[in-house]
């Protein structure tokens, strides 16, 4: 499962990848746009190494109440400060699932742009809440990328938040 | 004004220019999905050659009730078929919008990815009805391109359609 949020023309960050255009909208009422109501009933997160670092980076506790797996090939180990929440995985797409199913993780919050783009090659995503930030950004990276083939989903539901922000809801169709 | 369909990933043709794909939706109800609605207050549309050209194609009657003003710098005239019912317009898109102003047509309806980005370039849309098509096509030609610098929209209403099919309405705010 996927939860994230794109600009109108569906980037993930600016150019620079930065993420501070998100909170751009005035958010008076503090509203969680569904994110608490997502992630209640969510195993684990799965995330790739840039993600992850981005969540290190930022100026405030470790967010998540559910084990994190970090998607790399390339890091040695998590950094001491965060054993026992974060957990190192190596391999392809679905040896790594296989690993993360055996430890009894199923519904699986799936993060990070590049991250989300590996699963969706392999078919692997089964709903996906797309927060639209209403800003055309104009460039950036982007949260889809090449597909081998075309997948087909169906929006089931669809919010409106401060009147201004939207928030679909697509899901599989198999 | 824009009203067009794109694909959750962003695209308004396939990797072949193909919009077989917009028709995969089966649509018992025949839904207009808010067409009917957008259309009867526009003045006149305006669009790009390769827009023209896709229509013209069509194996159907000419579909505008409105006059349609063709961007083109290289058509050199309007095929004898469609005179009345097109009228080639050239120049940069300020002197374009100034000549079709000048004919009493305001209310526009902006149709063609490259003209919808070129007007986006002018920062010239007031609104987009965008209707996601829930597939990703894995590629194609996208609805938007790279701009000078970010604008602001916002989502004033959104719409599923045949519980599958999501239509959101953004409007520029200045």
């Amino acid at each position: 499962m996927v939860f994230i949020a794109t600009s109108l023309d569906g980037y993930i960050a600016d150019r620079d990848g930065g993420i501070d255009w998100l909170h751009s909208i005035p958010n008076p009422d503090n509203l969680d746009m569904g994110y608490g109501d997502f992630t209640a009933p969510i195993d684990a997160l799965v995330m790739g190494r840039v993600t992850f670092e981005t969540v290190c980076g930022f100026d405030m506790d470790w967010p998540y109440q559910k084990p994190v797996f970090v998607l790399s090939n390339t890091l040695h180990r998590i950094p001491e400060k965060f054993a026992g929440k974060a957990h190192l995985v190596k391999g392809t797409i679905p040896e790594i699932l296989e690993q993360i199913h055996q430890k009894g993780f199923y519904r699986l919050y799936i993060d990070g742009g590049g991250t989300i783009q590996n699963f969706l090659k392999e078919d692997l995503i089964d709903s996906m809440i797309i927060t639209i930030i209403p800003k055309l950004l104009g460039g950036g990276i982007p949260l889809f990328a090449e597909l081998p083939g075309p997948l087909d989903f169906e929006c089931t539901e669809s919010k409106v938040y401060s009147n201004r922000v939207v928030q679909n809801t697509f899901v599989r169709k198999r």
